[in-house]
């Protein structure tokens, strides 16, 4: 890469004159927002930050980029986890930051359908859906701050998973700034369209090494009329599978979250937050937040929800329910799921996975895995939660008492080996929905197969055959 | 292609090595019934029609094909509309037919997913689901002969797409024998997994010109408990329009199907079926057939049919509707819908399009196009259905009365141009659900922009470089 480094000054000139002076940045202060991951555990280096506001920017940016030889690094909100979006210690490439490029170009009610610049944020999409009458359905601890073409480019997940799928389903069309810097316009808003390749499903998810996605059509659905929240208090993982049967079997697409959370999880939120809802007086060992939205009315969504939670109790699935009666205690339920990342913060650091199973097995890998994870590293507490409905688990393992953060999180490598290495004998996926970044690369080279890897990499050659997009991600 | 043509009889021996004589055909009444396309079109010509019955003897036969640089067409069950699983007329190529590789590998009822060979009969995929209190989705006029390998590869739409999606939203991974003959084991059963470039969606809708898909994962669905079905007699499409957004925004994920009906569709389908139901006694300008699933009761379904069309006949946007009270009634109003096709084979030949448009832009699509092949044609009949829901239309072009079908269908060309054309100016697709094949390929280079042909043809040359997986098919 940077073949032509004593160049970069005649880089730099043209990238102002097609940006302006005041939006290619290049002194250590002014660049210092861009450098730094979500969670701050890594600062890279850049030779500039470049922020376009247009596509035809965006494509001229890049064309400079590949006569350069100079690597790019498209970032959005910069929520990400995986070090996706941030540069490298080389100093050797340009930040392109998207955040400039935020309309919502189009929406059209009729279609189901809304185009936006891939710099709007997810929270400014939302609104722009309600305002019609229209639920744009994403939604994401971070949807203040992370923009749309970073959740495409991510196929970010969510909470909402369970109903209407990762953002991959969210997305009819997408507009493109090819690694050669031309703009391939394939923003339709069109629900079949068979015609040649699925490259906007090829962009999505590429996490930006394959070009840079400058806008979407994107999908929404009707605004429902009400939704209802329950928290059930159940034994085991087990008999949270079986009540997601049970649901599922009664209410079909009215359930729209599933949400499991290990008693040490509330105990964290109750240790940290107070002030939260306790729900029950006694302990239970899982419990499951789960949310019934309906198209019809609250009546309907109460009927069903107290239907199914009363087949559940008799069938002795759970041991335990709370029907939030209001929109105050809905919120509240809500809260205990929400702050148990905040929890486990408060409460010191601990290796994370963000990892995926056949719902089917979820059970099974847990009672599997505690037991290699407590072999290994005596006295290690699991912080085991997520979005059981789509079989996302976050498996994150916390240091024992009395030992260290410092010493505990020097066996990160040995502790992710012994949970990815159970993930993939349960057939499962080492990243649900983060992704893999720069941080995951050495963990997919480890688990991906020849021949998946080496169709990735001829993909990659073919469509960046300079190399000059985000590299170092993913592959 | 092709470069080794005097190996032929070696190649074929290490065909028959491989799948055992009685399955390489060469007899020229053996390969008959794999040569000629399903509407009896065109008749292909093969140097061998294979017959594997395992995924390994399909690399092997594949790495065959790569060494003595022989080009092959993969074929399910031969159902397409669009010359894509036919051969040639130039006898160089391999038929390598599915067939035989037909079991239901694994259902995992918990997980909602079926794991299955790609030669399996769609039909007997739906029964394998039903006999677990499952449902498979996936639903169109040739299920009782098309495979599900068909299926995914051309990416198939049929009358579930409104609430389920098409054949690629169905599908959780994949089971594929890239170009160089080996086995990509992508059969996973995961909701969320965002591990890398999504090459599972590639292979979907690439007709074979990528990989020949032998496996898939593919999504479930707990049964409803009850559908009913109703037809709307309207004024206009732009009507059809709003009844479509009321049911909507009324009973969102319950409304499974919204089928557009002409006048002159119905009339057809009386003329050459009059043992069919004729629900009106008024003839009216348009119909629409609708369908509510429930997952509750068949008292919901009723229920809320009921209200939406007491809520459109007050908003006068229907003028009539006949609710379906029997499932016997219920398949009697489909029964109109399926037999438009078969009423237009009956009444003669004519010129079909397959086009998606925005669902906004439908009424607008009519209403600018119909003048225009009535200025060019005088006197064509417009045969104009579809999938409303999903804006696909079936906008078929029928000679005008004492016009012989051949010297109209010497126009086809031109008819072509003018539908195509609007399509493109109303931002829609020459290719809804039935693919490109051989018989689009010249529409598709005529109006797809050269960024996004470049791109799938460096695709196609970084995953098939020797151009052997169905060449001359889509590009």
């Amino acid at each position: 890469m940077n073949t032509a480094r004593t160049d970069l000054p005649a880089f730099l000139a043209r990238c102002r004159e097609v940006a302006g002076d005041a939006h290619v940045l290049t002194d250590a202060a002014d660049m210092a927002p861009f450098l730094t991951d979500w969670r701050g555990r890594f600062t890279g280096k850049a030779a500039a930050v470049l922020r376009p506001s247009t596509v035809e920017q965006v494509a001229q940016l890049v064309r400079a980029c590949a006569q350069w030889r100079v690597a790019l690094v498209p970032q959005g909100g910069k929520t990400g986890l995986v070090l996706g979006g941030v540069p490298d210690a080389s100093g050797d490439a340009v930040v392109l930051s998207l955040a400039r490029l935020n309309r919502v170009r189009a929406i059209d009610a009729v279609n189901h359908t809304m185009t936006v610049d891939a710099g709007c944020i997810l929270q400014q999409v939302q609104e722009a859906a309600a305002e019609q009458a229209r639920l744009f359905p994403l939604s994401l601890a971070a949807e203040g701050s992370c923009t749309i073409g970073g959740n495409l480019s991510t196929n970010a997940g969510g909470t909402a998973v369970l109903r209407y799928g990762n953002t991959r389903e969210l997305c009819l069309g997408l507009e493109v700034v090819t690694a050669q810097g031309e703009i391939w316009d394939g923003l339709r808003g069109l629900r079949k369209d068979n015609t040649g390749y699925d490259l906007r499903d090829l962009f999505i998810g590429a996490e930006g090494t394959l070009g840079v996605i400058t806008g979407a059509v994107l999908k929404l659905y009707p605004q429902p009329k009400a939704s209802i929240t329950a928290l059930a208090a159940l034994d085991s993982p087990a008999q949270a599978l079986q009540l997601l049967t049970l649901m599922q079997e009664r209410c079909g697409a009215s359930l729209t979250a599933f949400e499991l959370m290990s008693r040490f999880c509330l105990n964290l939120v109750g240790k940290h937050f107070p002030q939260l809802p306790k729900p029950f007086t006694q302990p239970h060992a899982q419990y499951v937040l789960l949310e019934l939205t309906s198209s019809e009315s609250e009546q309907h969504a109460v009927g069903l929800l107290e239907d199914a939670i009363g087949a559940a109790l008799d069938a002795g699935i759970i041991e335990d329910a709370a029907v939030a009666s209001s929109v105050a205690q809905s919120t509240g339920l809500w809260q205990l799921r929400e702050h148990i990342p905040l929890a486990q913060a408060a409460d010191g650091k601990n290796i994370k996975h963000d990892i995926s199973l056949p719902v089917s097995r979820i059970a099974d890998f847990i009672t599997a895995t505690s037991p290699q994870l407590e072999a290994a590293f005596p006295g290690c507490q699991l912080v085991c939660f997520g979005h059981l409905g789509d079989g996302n688990l976050h498996f994150n393992v916390a240091p024992p008492v009395g030992i260290s953060n410092e010493d505990f999180l020097a066996n990160q490598d040995k502790v992710n080996r012994v949970v990815h290495d159970s993930v993939m004998q349960f057939a499962g996926s080492i990243s649900a929905e983060h992704g893999i970044g720069a941080l995951k690369r050495d963990e997919l080279a480890h688990y991906k197969s020849p021949v998946e890897l080496n169709m990735m990499r001829a993909i990659k050659a073919a469509l960046d055959p300079l190399g000059i997009m985000n590299p170092g991600k993913i592959l």
